[in-house]
């Protein structure tokens, strides 16, 4: 396989892991010196164990599903549709993988809803 | 040029054209009927002619970063630097391009800062 097919393989995977919780099969995928970031609330956790940690003790019932994959070379982003009971989300995270094929850096962006501006409304459809 | 190569041409061009505010190349890139969505505030833009004046008329002095692109097929995944004056904040976006190479379709984030969640403190350091 090439770095690009074995980048949205990890990708995929990754998805699938979490959201089977197999927390065995997640942690192979991730280096030992992973490092996750949350820029919007300037968050990092270093080291797979405490990554490995965070998703098993993240609280409330979430549920993931892929809306896009797209990988290129050792970079990857997915497009998530996260549920967490009546509430969905989505989520757009960057994923770096390393020589190896591990993931090395994931940078997780959650963005919220928010009224839009005043001034375009000439412009817009809502939905 | 296969696609991925092309869509990663397309990508890098549309981020550089919006910068230089040179509309003509920017219009170029866009599908007639390019349909651009924030799912954020639920606002919609159809038509190249909506989507392009939508930009010329963006408010501020804003500029724009690529940090990172991701090109796969005729998908590509942008995550952007976005400046406005002091203010610094990223963006995720999400372009669909057409058989012809056009960009058909964008799916905008803007992820906003806030505060952290109380309990993860153990596992999570602040920057």
């Amino acid at each position: 396989m090439d770095d690009t097919s074995e980048t949205r393989r990890v990708a995929t995977d990754y998805v699938d892991s979490l959201e089977r919780r197999d927390w065995e099969r997640f942690a192979t995928l991730l280096a030992e010196d992973v490092v996750y970031e949350m820029p919007q609330t300037r968050e990092r956790i270093r080291g797979r164990a405490g990554y490995l940690r965070f998703n098993v003790e993240y609280p409330g019932d979430w549920h993931l599903t892929t809306r896009r994959v797209v990988a290129d070379g050792r970079f990857a982003a997915l497009w998530l549709d996260v549920r967490v009971g009546a509430e969905t989300m989505d989520a757009c995270v960057w994923l770096d993988l390393d020589e190896h094929g591990l993931v090395r850096r994931i940078t997780d962006f959650w963005p919220e809803a928010y009224e839009p501006p005043a001034g375009r409304e000439h412009l817009v459809e809502r939905w």
